[in-house]
């Protein structure tokens, strides 16, 4: 029912602030035709500083064949912007009674094997698609800011979304040049953004205390776990610290360690099945790579990364 | 007293694990001359195999005039390892106790003007000094893993530390190439590694409920945060993202979600000394720098992150 992603050539982007603008930037440097939704034309130069800025970016990545900033249209009407779009890209303002109306429009004036994604950061798509007449199609893209140059993409869909449409969005974002995480559940902040708040909160935490600056929380994150975490998350940065026991050594070993009074927040039980998890999760994601080939190659891309940093300074 | 920093040339690392020997290997490359200190010479094959690893990165990262591994000496014996020394790093295993004597006798064998730096990540400075009868120049050199990689080192002094040992401590390390911070206090866990728990934690959390799976978070992280995070700390990440309003449009337009139930660590009280304390702790991060400015250049480095980790993948 849903159009093969590859034959997607056409995406509609509501909304050109910094996150709908950034996705416009984004699908056209990956050679799509792109129309942009813009509520009122004083937006336009505002955005057109936005692509400016994403352009020099998305160039140094490298472009699609045929991408051009001249395949994108800018339009005023909704219902202009979305006649003919094979893909919808919500980035709207986060207000949920705006978003519940726009979908409840969208509902009526989209074919309903049109795909609508939502950026939204702050609600859950079985809110936003409550008063939406077709429901089913319309999921969670959420992107990661700035959205034009970090790849995750979390995907997730209301009660009434159709788990056709939410794999359809993944296949497509994928084929779009993201990085999808299918999200298991509904959850609100899904799973980057509660990772950052855990981290951001402990920050606040020791500011607040006098324990650190905001220049040391800096410091200690960039000159410390960055480089690292952009070659390995933090459970294959575990899980290849410790060698041939890997993940279940650093939860047998350290778990302990998760009692101590080092953070503000709770710690979870590390339960059996919990334990179990983790080293099987790890296991999924070394895919039978040996420890010394992981570690060689986490530590040639932090060499890469490293030396990145330092010529682009 | 303590010698000045550009004229150490001879450090002795005090064990050869994953850190005292990454932390052996790191200064070879910055071109010191090092004497390492093994317990046991069944050590040195696994201590052999780490500095190999290690000095091919090394070498890609750039070795310091006259750095060379024919500059190493090993050694058996505690008193001939520390003779001559002129600073030494400490990576004995992470046992109080241990720690405890050991500190008693190099208290006792080590001239009092040569500065120790423990790499201890579990215990305090004020415990570890607790028997060591010249306490002075004993501080905290605590290093990210792995050591030979990452540049940051959290320095703290213990209750009878020396002020001045410790800062003589944050300016050796950065004349040897690392990335000092200097704590205001001591605190378990540091700053890096309790930022780090606070992320775990949300992640153990997130894989007990089953809301994500160990690659879904290593995926949020990786083609998330991480690349942004390797030119931007969260706290200039949220101040550029904000653009000219800053860290200050952030808490003043977000402060009321740190309330909501996105994570399980309690969030600070958002008094206005927190507000401004991370408000003016962005600005003198900043520098004077505009937010343009500091935006195209974030977005310049991870373009540089972005295609160092592709081209290195």
């Amino acid at each position: 029912m849903y159009l093969p992603n590859k034959e997607v050539t056409r995406v509609t982007s509501i909304g050109g602030g910094p996150i709908g603008g950034g996705w416009a930037a984004h699908f056209l440097a990956r050679g799509y035709d792109v129309t942009l939704y813009l509520h009122d034309p004083a937006e336009i130069p505002a955005f057109n500083a936005i692509l400016d800025t994403a352009w020099v970016s998305l160039t140094a990545l490298g472009l699609a064949p045929g991408a051009s900033r001249d395949r994108l249209t800018i339009v005023h009407d909704l219902g202009e912007a979305v006649a003919n779009a094979q893909f919808i890209q919500e980035s709207a303002p986060e207000n949920l009674t705006m978003k519940q109306a726009l979908y409840k429009t969208l509902g009526e004036i989209v074919p309903p094997e049109v795909v609508i994604g939502s950026s939204t950061s702050g609600s859950m798509m079985t809110d936003i698609q409550a008063d939406c007449a077709t429901p089913e199609r319309t999921v969670i893209g959420h992107p990661f800011n700035p959205p034009y140059l970090l790849p995750l993409v979390e995907i997730v869909g209301g009660q009434k979304s159709d788990p056709e449409a939410v794999k359809w969005a993944g296949a497509f974002y994928q084929s779009a040049g993201k990085a999808p995480l299918m999200m298991k559940k509904e959850i609100p902040g899904f799973v980057a953004t509660r990772l950052q708040e855990a981290l951001w909160r402990e920050a606040l935490h020791m500011v607040a205390n006098g324990e650190a600056s905001p220049a040391d929380i800096d410091n200690a994150l960039m000159n410390g776990p960055a480089a690292r975490m952009a070659v390995q998350g933090q459970c294959m940065a575990f899980h290849v610290a410790c060698g041939a026991g890997g993940m279940a050594t650093n939860l047998d070993q350290f778990g302990p360690a998760l009692k101590l009074p080092w953070t503000r927040l709770d710690a979870p039980e590390l339960t059996k099945e919990l334990r179990d998890r983790m080293v099987s999760g790890c296991d999924d994601i070394a895919a039978g790579r040996g420890f010394a080939e992981m570690a060689e190659s986490r530590d040639r891309q932090i060499v890469a990364v490293l030396n990145a940093l330092r010529a682009s300074a």
